[in-house]
């Protein structure tokens, strides 16, 4: 099978009685072949783009089963989104077939504030959820950069990470059970509604984060945390990234636990000045955003030890918010800063490398390094206190295979310091050819038979994380193969 | 395959010249067939026991690597345990074969408190572990009752979870990696020195808690935290179970998150009284301990928050430890919980199911009810802040057809307040024969097909979870079955 590109419009799959048959299971108004609809759901968060045959809306898990029954029993792949936001390629159907879009199945179907617990469906805006629970007096941590627009079903299936994973972890932390749709079309439920759970190996575990090529997510029980009381926000200014970065490392010495500690390089500093016109002192090169939570008392002490630890790290410049204004300002710094990359080049290769805290200078180092002399830009910001950098590589048009050599590069010095491909944004396509670097064979082998087991057909997501799965599934099945494009 | 009782000493497996080979793989000093040694290691925390053909103490992942290898191949039983001191039969070596004890492996390979990491052999003990990283001001927080005696190792294969479990989680919420031996002997690495790491399939998650059926741990790669500053404890009395676990709910709904809320009934009271002449008022019916942990600042605060929450929910007594003394007083009664609870009968049941934090005063009443007019005394203690009560059954010899069906109508009902039959303790041989209570058969179905993926000839830890798999596997081998018992 070769991946189906843009302009291939004849459906590769899903032939008009196919279409009829999944019009009559999820109603008329639930599907649609129209090539606007088709177009609009063949790309995410990444440039890459493939068009899907058909799309459909479900809107109960019932339709979900439908659909998988039906498409299983026909092999055809079924790629599920919400927003598509995500940034490794993972909700766009790569091979044609149908895509569910899960953004009408959107409710919160309970907040249960006495057991620190809520329920909802995948479509749920995760910033929205997050609002609502607030507004009880209740908090839920995960916050990817997407979250206005991200779903908690897409951040699940990719458990996205965000800026609070030193503190409060990520979202697995947060996923108590699930209920999920199985290729075959039958219906799982894991977990419990408990904090403690040891009854049978964890699924739940296993289903978060596997990129949707092990089951459809049809609704999310989610563990929630009191509200804390107080922030507490600051920013300090460096002459150098491994000031910042060595600075970093001494306020979790100084058991300081922030609920952000963020960071940014030089590039990514020079960027947002440019776009964004922000109060940034000249002689920055780099800078840290520090946000605590906790009581009134304990916040102020923090940023105390927080300020000390700066000045001491060779900070020329550390300031306090003192107001929500104040604080406001800062994080509108931090938010400018992956949307201002683009004043640098037209295209943008983001990766989320994760790495061991004390190695960040190390990876600070090699990446400039290796983008010296070169023809494409290397910015890095991102979440410093869990080691999450994004490496950004901004380039011209033409320049793929330049960006690739360096990615692998990068990936190889990672792997090398203790580190991971990806701290959040998964595999999918984009790391997909460089896996090998991170996990060994046998690794790949036994993550491979769990895709089996779930989904012997090969239908689920096809094309992400192990690209090749979907040819041999077909290939055993011995499958008659569309015409290919 | 009929389990193996205590007394049937001939080994069943491991013949003359296999322990040979075994010897030769492991070192003289390294195995043992004499039956002192054997008998020592028939059993756990349970009273069941199963005697072993030889006992291993492997020094390194080679040993643990060639003694798999090595068995895989002639499909004899692997028993790996800890400390033994697991409450669902866990270590108990049910079909005879090997038992390797892994309290040899007990080095601290690694304290990174740059990273907030470390990295432990599975043989360390959890409180020495513990104790270790406070030193450098860092924290574990898993806490299992048996922290004392238990080993890291047997911790994660179990997802032990203890007091800490409403505010810290529990052990998996600690293990960022593992090194597994799997059942062929091919050494597995999952994970990575990272906080957030989202490349392919969650092994790491699966593999805890997967109580020894999966792989054999040899290296574990655990997450700390900074050690919070101050611990402030207190102590409510109440005349009633329903106004301390109502009392309890209050509390974390003043967003007050204890890292201990600890409820203790009557009959616990009762017992702990005569067993330990403890100070409790004569009048109480029931307990909380609460202890509270942060800054001096915020533990004050909150400790006058859960003070008002006992008063207003109707303690008529509530003490706060002013001193270490004091402090170490309150936790002298909680302690002394599980062993005076022997007063009461001399056998005991002890069960660790966990509901909604909502149901607990809905499941006190029931099991209140489920021992009236029977001849088994019921007596609940345990982390009332997760919901995960110890249930204990005690009764006299004679009377298990009794306990079983009490306890059978407990789960029941556990399940039907959405809770979950082992909040810790894990399935083991003790809950197998209620797992359908609570699992429907097709996950049942998806866990037996991962144990087949992991271990295809079912020789780690066969007739644990999955009764059946051991005989199925040997069935479907068609290997000469030894003479049973």
């Amino acid at each position: 099978m070769r991946p189906n590109r843009l302009g291939d419009a004849p459906p590769q799959f899903v032939d008009p009685s196919g279409f009829r048959q999944l019009r009559a299971l999820v109603g008329r108004e639930r599907i649609t072949r129209a090539i606007e609809d088709r177009v609009c759901h063949s790309y995410d968060g990444t440039k890459q783009r493939a068009l899907p045959d058909v799309v459909i809306w479900p809107d109960s898990t019932d339709h979900v089963a439908g659909v998988l029954a039906y498409a299983n029993e026909r092999e055809w792949p079924v790629y599920v989104r919400g927003a598509a936001t995500g940034l490794s390629g993972g909700a766009v159907p790569l091979y044609g077939g149908i895509v569910m879009d899960m953004t009408r199945m959107n409710r919160i179907s309970r907040i249960d504030a006495s057991n620190l617990m809520a329920e909802v469906e995948p479509g749920v805006v995760t910033g929205q959820f997050q609002r609502r629970v607030e507004e009880l007096g209740l908090f839920y941590p995960p916050d990817p950069a997407s979250a206005e627009y991200s779903t908690v079903g897409g951040n699940v299936a990719e458990c996205a990470g965000g800026l609070r994973g030193l503190k409060y972890g990520v979202t697995k932390h947060y996923v108590l059970g699930l209920e999920v749709v199985l290729a075959d079309g039958s219906v799982l439920n894991t977990g419990a509604r408990t904090l403690k759970n040891v009854t049978g190996y964890d699924l739940t575990q296993l289903l978060v984060g596997s990129e949707g090529t092990l089951g459809v997510i049809t609704k999310i029980l989610l563990k929630l945390i009191p509200l804390p009381l107080r922030l507490r926000t600051m920013m300090a200014f460096f002459h150098s990234a491994a000031e910042a970065s060595d600075t970093a490392l001494e306020i979790v010495a100084q058991r300081v636990l922030p609920r952000a500690l963020e960071f940014m390089d030089r590039r990514s500093i020079k960027s947002v000045r440019d776009y964004a016109s922000a109060d940034i002192p000249r002689k920055t090169d780099a800078l840290l955003l520090v946000e605590v939570d906790g009581t009134d008392e304990s916040t102020k002490q923090e940023v105390e030890r927080a300020v000390a630890a700066c000045e001491k790290g060779g900070a020329f410049r550390v300031r306090v918010a003192e107001t929500e204004a104040e604080r406001e300002e800062q994080w509108s710094i931090r938010r400018a800063f992956s949307p201002a990359l683009f004043t640098l080049a037209p295209l943008k290769l983001n990766e989320d490398v994760c790495v061991p805290r004390s190695e960040v200078t190390k990876l600070l180092r090699f990446v400039t390094r290796a983008g010296t002399g070169r023809p494409v830009t290397v910015a890095c910001f991102g979440h410093i206190g869990d080691g999450n950098i994004h490496v950004n590589l901004l380039y011209e048009p033409g320049q793929e295979d330049e960006v690739k050599s360096i990615a692998d590069g990068i990936f190889r010095e990672v792997v090398r310091l203790g580190g991971t491909l990806s701290g959040e944004h998964g595999i999918g396509t984009s790391k997909a050819p460089f896996l090998e670097i991170e996990l060994p064979p046998a690794q790949i082998e036994i993550m491979k038979s769990l895709k089996r087991l779930f989904d012997p057909k090969g239908i689920l997501n096809p094309g992400k994380i192990f690209p090749d799965e979907f040819s041999r599934a077909r290939r055993e099945s011995r499958a008659i193969l569309p015409a290919g494009p």
